[in-house]
């Protein structure tokens, strides 16, 4: 194997195929960078087994072949080499020699044949969204998904296609987030689970650009999405996910509009007073013209007003102000609206329009305190 | 207790204070900054019983008093405030209630009267220097003190002043870093050892501004750096430095020019091939016009050269890469000059200009590979 590329591109490929290294495996061949040179194409390819990564690599080829390389040690010693262009080629022993102006290392490699090959997709059914789009649905809801892997499909979204429209809901007991988004065209229905590990760092890889596009293609059990040089395959999530639509109501007794930024500021000093892994809630009290936010802790006390607008009955209810944070945060209006039932039932922080609905359970704080 | 201050002013002198606040302590009441309002002053104290830092609020003050409030949840609190004028005021329970706008807290402070005062230093003996100065020649020594405290003296640096000359000297075992400032004016000759810890907080501390000043005060147990609204008082390391003028040598056989950036590039690349913990030295072989350097490991090997002015003999020799990086990291100068006297002897990175000389051990390469 032989071929010449430019240190940036070479950085950039690395940088991408190492986000699905495992970081802890038995298999040891997966610590590694599968390195192909064949058919007039450079790939670099990774694979943690759940999700793989492919991308091809700009160069000037001179031999095919193929080795894999230690994706930490070559990913330390690309991004150290001086800016210039890249030799890269390899023997039989696998023996990785790559040099670069007057810099030379040898690394040794191992076997490519013994990477394991990714999952062919067959690129039938498939979506185009853009990479900005998908980069900020996936902002908006990863925080929700369950962290613990007790209940398998807590662990992933539901992307849930429907004409022209696809819905993106994440939940882990506590709350929902919901993301409706419309598709610049129709689609066959479809409902899949992708893992919430394969989104977070197909997110860290999107560009994130408005122009540019990612296709998705599904096929029973894994997913593909294509953009850029890069494929990114995962596995889909197996069972069926929960009826969301039966979870939320659309019924409120008490009906709030209030500036965002204050709401969270208010609850982000409120926070400074509850020990993490402390259940310890905010308690909000909402009167005519406006909200009282308050804490009482064995560290301290405190208490803030906001001006609010208000429909519907006086209202006191306790969250953990977490949960209110991680929705409030990704939420780009500047007023926001939020629904209240009674003191036990979920509110919901939703737009008029659709676009977003987030459900927070409260906390009983009599009962707490 | 009762006054008004700004929240920026505020977040600023709890910044200060904080530096001496002890992570583990026995004395809880040292986890606390003390507020001391008397004289028409607003104070800021903290104490690690080896550097207390003391500080002056500007503010507005309705009432004298005196509270310890624990550092960190004060600091929080503090930062968290909206941008506005905040109002502190405490009552004979030790409560503080803090007020901002429509944030109010109240938190629960400790009796001020059992902090322990600083150690008062008198204000005779002292040297001026700029801010500038003092943080640079710590970021260029502070780094070859030693970690561990089995040679106490070892792990402070030596100030030595001599008419207008200011020396300053780490060493650890393997190398020696001296820097040498001049004064502005002249100074009773002194010498003393101040705690590397002191130094590393106090440079966080200083603005690093050229015009802005620091009067340090010596006593025989105690230094005092005084700038801005601040004191920071320091205990000193008693005992006798070593004697570096007799360890260090201007004798040599190979001397080099070479340029800095190169060569600490290169050094970068090779210590990719080290472990952690790894006593493994990079090879420098000088020949007549480049400096090979070339480093054999069991993850891999590299090698590169670099061009070079020479005088005198052709040397191989090793090192611990870090330790030279470390002392070409915190020197100005493009190109740079070597001097080596055999594989066995230290090298000495100096200038014409006495302004640094940075002593390197080198390891023995034969017995380590």
């Amino acid at each position: 194997m032989e071929f010449y590329c430019s240190k940036s591109d070479l950085v950039n490929a690395v940088s991408i195929v190492s986000k699905a290294v495992p970081s802890k495996t038995t298999m040891t061949i997966l610590e590694c960078i599968l390195i192909t040179v064949s058919n007039g194409k450079i790939l670099l390819t990774s694979n943690d087994t759940e999700m793989g990564i492919e991308t091809v690599l700009k160069g000037d080829i001179k031999d095919n072949g193929i080795i894999a390389i230690d994706a930490k040690l070559f990913s330390d010693v690309v991004r150290k080499l001086p800016d210039s262009i890249v030799h890269i080629s390899s023997n039989q022993d696998y023996l990785l020699n790559i040099s670069c102006d007057k810099a030379k290392f040898s690394i040794a490699g191992k076997n490519g044949n013994e990477f394991p090959y990714l999952e062919d997709v067959e690129k039938n059914d498939f979506i185009t969204i853009s990479q900005f789009t998908l980069k900020e649905i996936i902002r908006q809801t990863i925080f929700s998904i369950a962290q613990n892997e007790n209940n398998k499909i807590m662990t992933g979204e539901l992307f849930d296609i429907k004409g022209n429209k696809l819905r993106v809901i994440s939940l882990d007991g506590h709350r929902i987030s919901i993301r409706n988004i419309e598709l610049r065209q129709e689609y066959p229905s479809l409902k899949v689970i992708i893992p919430g590990k394969t989104l977070i760092e197909l997110s860290k890889i999107l560009s994130g650009e408005i122009e540019k596009v990612v296709n998705i293609y599904f096929t029973d059990s894994n997913a593909l999405f294509e953009f850029d040089n890069t494929i990114v395959i995962t596995r889909l999530i197996e069972g069926e996910y929960f009826d969301v639509d039966k979870m939320i109501s659309n019924e409120y007794s008490t009906k709030i509009l209030i500036e965002k930024k204050e709401l969270i500021n208010c609850i982000d000093r409120a926070t400074l007073l509850v020990r993490e892994n402390d259940r310890k809630p905010v308690i909000i009290s909402i009167g005519n013209d406006d909200l009282e936010l308050k804490i009482n802790s064995p560290i301290g006390a405190m208490d803030e007003t906001i001006n609010i607008e208000k429909e519907g009955a006086d209202l006191m209810i306790g969250f953990n102000p977490r949960f209110l944070l991680d929705a409030l945060r990704v939420i780009d209006d500047e007023k926001i609206t939020i629904y209240f039932m009674n003191s036990k039932a979920p509110c919901y922080i939703k737009d008029e329009a659709h676009k977003y609905n987030y459900m927070v359970l409260p906390i009983n704080f009599n009962t707490v305190n």
